[in-house]
C-alpha cells in the first residue's frame, strides 16, 4: 500500500482565489487590506518565511507590511509595535513572527495583539475563546491541519485523532479543533513514556514536533491518515516533515512536506485577514 | 484489591487552614476579603452549592455577598452586574453559578468578569493564558483534579491520563493540567467510538461527564487512579458520582464522592479569593 498524497496545494489555491476575489471587492470599494507582520530576529527560515507570506499576499492583493524590529529589541518595544497596529484602523491582519528575542514568547507578547486582528491566534484570548467554542481565529497552522482533513474528507467525529507535539501555536489549538469535531484526542510529547503504543492507535495522526524523521512506519496504525506539521530543513536546503518516508507504505493518505500543511497554512492567514477587514 | 480511598476532606481543610491565617492577617490589616457568587437559577442543586459556598466562605473569614438577579435575568443585567462587581475594589473574587437563564452561557458571560477576580476559571481568557502556561485561576474543580492527585503522590508526568468529558469548566481545564505536568492525555466523550477501550487505558481517569454509574469496573485499567468529579443526586436526596462503586475492586486508588472532589473545590475557590485580596 502507498498512501493517498493529501496535497495542499490545489486547496491552497482554492482557498487564494477566493480571498482574490473578496479582496478586489473590499478595494474597490475603497477599503484595501493590509497585513502586518512583526519580526524580531534575524533567523534565516523565518526571513524566508516571511518573504513568502508578503509575497502570497501581494498575489491576492493584500499589502504586508513588514515591521523588522531587529533581534534586540525588547519586551516593551515589540509590545508597543502590536498595540500600534492594532490601533491602526488600516491594519487588519497582525501576526507576530517567531523566534523572538531571548526570554521573551509569543505566549506573553501575543496579549499585545488584538484579538479581532488577531489572524494567526498568538494571543491566548484566542486560544481560550477558541477552546470555549466561542469565534475565535485558531492559529493557521493548526486550522490547516482540520482544513486539510475537511477537503479530502476525512471523517473526524468519533474517531481517534493522535497530536504529537503540544505547542501553544499547533498541538494544543490542533487538540481543541479536533475535540469541536467530535474526534476522540490524545496528545503525546517528549515525555510519553511509549510514543509508538501511542501514536499507533490514531486513525488520524497529527505530528507536530520538529524533529525530522521521528515519526516511522513504526508509530502508525495501518491506514492511518497522518498530516505532518514539522518543517525541518535539510543540508541541501531542503524541507523534511515530522513523518519519514517510509511510513507512507502503511499509512493510507498522507500530507507532503512542502506542499501540505504549508501553503495551506498561508492561504488560512490571508483569508483570516479579509475576513477582518470585510468585519471592519 | 480494593482501591485507597483519596479523601479529599483532609485536604480541603488544611487548605482551608492555610486560607484562614490568611485571611486573618488581610483583616488585622484593615483588608477585609470579600467574594461575590452572581446566580441567576432557581435550581435547587445550584442554590445548595452556593450556600455551601458561602458558608465555607464564613469559616475562613472571606464576606461572600449572593447576587441573585432570578431566572429571568437578560445578559445585560448578568453582565453589567460582572463588570460592576469587577470594578469594585472592595470585591477579591467573582463567580457566576451555573445554570443560567437559556441561552446564556458562562463561556460568553465569562469574559466580563475581570480576569485577576476570575477565581473559578470562567472567562475565556484565563482559560486561554492555561492552555499557554501563563498564570491563571483554573476553574477550581479542574485544578482539585491535580491538587489531588499531587497530594497524595500520584506520579503524573510520563504517564497516560484518560478524561472523561470535555467541558469548558472540567474536561478541557483539567486536560491541560493534566499535559502541564507532563501526562500523556486523551480526552474522550459521547461520541467516542469505543469507550471502554479508551478509558481503561488510562493510568489516570478522570471522570467528567455528570452520568451516575458511566464508568464501570470494565473501564478500568487494572491499577489505575480514578478521580471522579461527577455530583449526580440520586432519588433519595444523596450524591453519587460517574464511577461505579463497584469499580473499586480494579482501581488502585479513587476519590469518593462526595467528599471527594467537591470539598477542594471549594476550598481552591476560597485560596484563589486571598490570593487575590493578597496582591490588591
Amino acid at each position: 500500500m502507498t498512501a493517498q498524497t493529501l496535497s495542499g496545494k490545489e486547496l491552497a489555491a482554492s482557498i487564494r482565489e477566493d480571498v482574490t476575489l473578496r479582496v478586489a471587492e473590499l478595494t474597490a470599494s475603497g477599503r484595501p487590506v493590509r497585513l502586518a507582520v512583526v519580526t524580531a530576529t534575524e533567523d534565516e527560515s523565518s526571513a524566508w518565511y516571511v518573504r513568502a507570506i508578503a509575497k502570497a499576499a501581494a498575489k491576492v492583493g493584500i499589502t504586508c507590511d513588514i515591521a523588522d524590529l531587529g533581534s534586540k529589541a525588547d519586551r516593551q518595544k515589540i509590545s508597543d509595535t502590536l498595540v500600534a497596529l492594532s490601533a491602526d484602523p488600516a491594519v487588519h491582519g497582525i501576526i507576530l513572527q517567531t523566534p523572538l528575542p531571548e526570554g521573551l514568547t509569543l505566549e506573553e507578547l501575543g496579549s499585545a495583539i488584538a484579538p479581532e486582528k488577531d489572524v494567526d491566534g498568538a494571543n491566548p484570548l484566542s486560544l481560550g475563546r477558541l477552546a470555549a467554542g466561542l469565534p475565535a481565529f485558531a492559529p493557521a497552522t493548526a486550522e490547516a491541519v482540520v482544513t486539510i482533513l475537511e477537503h479530502y474528507d476525512v471523517p473526524v467525529s468519533g474517531r481517534h485523532a493522535v497530536v504529537v507535539g503540544r505547542s501553544t501555536v499547533v498541538g494544543k489549538p490542533a487538540a481543541h479543533l479536533l475535540l469541536d469535531r467530535h474526534a476522540t484526542v490524545t496528545v503525546c510529547h517528549s515525555r510519553t513514556a511509549d510514543l509508538a503504543a501511542v501514536t499507533s492507535q490514531g486513525e488520524i495522526l497529527v505530528a507536530a514536533v520538529g524533529r525530522a524523521g521521528l515519526i516511522t512506519a513504526d508509530h502508525l496504525k495501518d491506514g492511518a491518515v497522518v498530516i505532518d506539521v514539522g518543517t525541518n530543513p535539510t543540508p541541501d536546503g531542503g524541507l523534511v516533515g515530522d513523518v519519514d518516508a517510509a511510513a507512507a507504505e502503511r499509512a493510507s493518505a498522507m500530507t507532503p512536506v512542502p506542499g501540505g500543511v504549508g501553503p495551506v497554512t498561508t492561504a488560512l492567514l490571508l483569508r483570516h485577514t479579509a475576513e477582518v477587514a470585510e468585519r471592519a
